[in-house]
């Protein structure tokens, strides 16, 4: 039997409560089976104000924790003040004890939890995340975490994060397999956000008219499938979230130089917001969405002249590690590409164009938001550390 | 430093030159980085007739094996009689040393060496192959295999097959995952043949007519995209035993009962051979490939029938986890399908149905054999395992 892996999960949201049931089911099968897989205690639950510590010798467990039974508990007399310094201490003591490894997942979207990530990694803990913040965001938080994990041997402890990007599909795993098993990497395409692609996979099928642009915002909106603010799909940015981390994992893990730039932060993306300048500002989304029918013409002209070449529009990311280029906007694709003909719904899409796939891309397709696939990305992490 | 991992390779031919050539530029770059990832130390070559052993002391390097050099020492009298109870003997023995983990790599397609990995995980060896014999053959090798690899427990040596199942791509990893985090597949639907694939993408295209059956056949093999036997790929018998180890796969790591039967061998598997009757046992390529002609009409007919229906012809493989069936043969797809549209060249598609991925399904695309990509998806589980 090997050593456990003991897990403290920061965030319980709509992904952390998923995860949370998804890690209980998990660590409760794998007590009761005959494998010699290490087993996982869950010992530490963080909201933004209250923590929920068992230690390692009472971990939670389904029977007492599942169905949500924590969330009273979290916030019940038997949880103290939240105290990620207090709940670092307790975790350091636990890597110093060397009874196995100790997992943080961040579950927030927080920039704060993020920052503390280096910490984390050099005193041995390691960190699991779905949260785009700390790759995307500044250079040097990025450097100092690649240089605090295993992978520059700054310490024992791993960063893993395959859900910031495609949520559950193997995106990031897929990536660094290419990159580690010395496949070049030539250009990565897709449609990143679900948002987008509900957006133009309604708006944009090829014909020259169809639905209005705000209308389709609108009820994307009703759907859920937009920020409370549309603005903050529109304007890009999760997309140049998503492909700084995709860039800058290719930079990370390649064996051979590239042409990409070292990306300052998400901002340094070549990204064309879909925000008309004049509308750019605005504080909400209901004022948002009640002036956006101004722009309908302009959009609805877009999609005819696309449709006049044979073509459909799609809101995309590309990494072209040949020319260095990183940039998400608006492109055309022929009717037949697989952006138009495959794609549906809020699926994300994934071309890997490299030089052992080539011509033709490994691609990788399906759902890439929503709180079971990316929680279960998060627990797939956790199983590569076991 | 974690301590290191030697591999004993079995098989240097297409892909196990290739996966020679990968694991040392691998493992060179291991050596020299900074990072905290464990040594990789291939330390022995087996071809059918000569095994070269350095031992753990001297492992194979990049400057001197590199660019087939170990082909001639392979050859040459510094070599040995390839004999597989005595490298068994020494891998047990460096096991036994505690010193790393021992990893056999199997490159060959052949049952002989496919029987020994019980006893090899019994002893603490991992296995990791491209090789499906073990896999989709007899019930009773399977179970032996899971039964005496961790995942029950019955040692800690681990026993794993990413490129059985399209070659490089994430196919069995992805699946694992899915089952693993608590989803419930559903249905696998594919097309699993590289072979397959280039014959009716080019076959059927939704046209009611084309090129005849037997001359895309003809050009298929004159390109080496069929064995040199065609009916060794036209029996679908490939497929067959790739669905089997999807559905062995789905039965061992579901968390839920599943109707799958427990499949006897890949002969199980419900398998339309697109071989006509007449000329079953055929015995050479050529006098196969000389007499196909005379059934060019039927297949045309077929053709011509789907197209009428606006659907395309494929060759595929399913695993129907509700209704219990695994099935291989010719299928009719609507023209807009991504069986249709989105394929091309030899590539594989799977499709993954999950509860989570639903109603859209997880799918991954690409080459799905080649010797670059095989030894790409083998390296990857060695990867796994550090
Ligand atoms: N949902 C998706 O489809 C999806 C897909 C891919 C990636 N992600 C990423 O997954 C992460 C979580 O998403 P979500 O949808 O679950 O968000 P959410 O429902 O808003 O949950 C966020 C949680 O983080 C907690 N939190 C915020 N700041 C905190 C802090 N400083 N300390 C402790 N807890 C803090 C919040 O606690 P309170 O409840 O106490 O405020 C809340 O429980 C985000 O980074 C998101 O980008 C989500
Ligand atoms: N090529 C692909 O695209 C692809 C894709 C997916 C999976 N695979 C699988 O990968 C495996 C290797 O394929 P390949 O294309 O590399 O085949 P290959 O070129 O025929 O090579 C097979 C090698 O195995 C050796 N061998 C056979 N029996 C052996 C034995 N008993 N002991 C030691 N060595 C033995 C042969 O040695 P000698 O040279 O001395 O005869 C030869 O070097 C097969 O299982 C295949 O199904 C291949």
């Amino acid at each position: 039997m090997s050593s456990p892996i003991y897990v403290a999960i920061i965030g319980v949201g709509l992904v952390g409560s998923e995860f949370i049931s998804q890690l209980l089911s998990l660590s409760s099968r794998l007590a009761s089976s005959s494998s010699s897989q290490p087993q996982i205690k869950l010992i530490s639950l963080t909201s933004s104000t209250r923590t929920l510590y068992t230690g390692p010798e009472s971990p939670f467990g389904l029977k007492t924790h599942g169905d949500g039974r924590w969330k009273q508990l979290l916030s019940s007399g038997t949880s103290e003040n939240a105290d990620l310094d207090v709940l670092t201490d307790r975790l350091t003591h636990l890597v110093g004890n060397g009874q196995g490894k100790v997992v943080l997942v961040d579950n927030t979207s927080s920039e704060d939890v993020a920052k503390r990530y280096p910490g984390w990694l050099k005193k041995g803990i390691n960190v699991i995340t779905p949260n785009k913040k700390a790759f995307s965001g500044e250079k040097e938080l990025y450097d100092e975490i690649i240089s605090s994990s295993s992978q520059l041997g700054g310490s024992n402890a791993r960063a893993l994060n395959e859900s910031t990007v495609g949520a559950g599909l193997p995106v990031i795993s897929t990536l660094r397999e290419l990159l580690l098993t010395g496949d070049k990497v030539l250009k990565i395409e897709g449609v990143f956000s679900g948002t987008m692609s509900y957006i133009f996979n309604e708006f944009s099928t090829g014909k020259p008219d169809g639905p209005s642009f705000s209308s389709i915002v609108r009820v994307a909106r009703e759907k859920g499938y937009t920020e409370p603010h549309p603005a903050d799909d529109l304007n890009g940015y999760d997309v140049a979230r998503k492909l700084t981390i995709l860039s800058r994992t290719i930079s990370t893990y390649s064996t051979s130089t590239s042409k990409l730039p070292p990306l300052q932060s998400f901002l340094s993306v070549r990204t064309a917001s879909l925000i008309p300048p004049a509308l750019e500002g605005i504080s909400t989304g209901d004022e948002f969405l009640s002036r956006l029918p101004e722009y309908d013409d302009k959009f609805s002209e877009i999609r005819k002249k696309a449709s006049e070449g044979g073509k459909v529009l799609r809101f995309v990311g590309i990494v072209d590690v040949e020319t260095g280029e990183v940039r998400a906007g608006l492109e055309k694709y022929p009717i037949d590409h697989p952006f138009a003909t495959s794609l549906g719904g809020s699926d994300n899409i994934v071309m890997f164009h490299t030089e052992r796939y080539n011509p033709r891309p490994l691609i990788v397709q399906g759902a890439g938001a929503g709180a079971a696939v990316t929680a279960m990305g998060v627990l797939g992490d956790l199983l590569k550390l076991s």
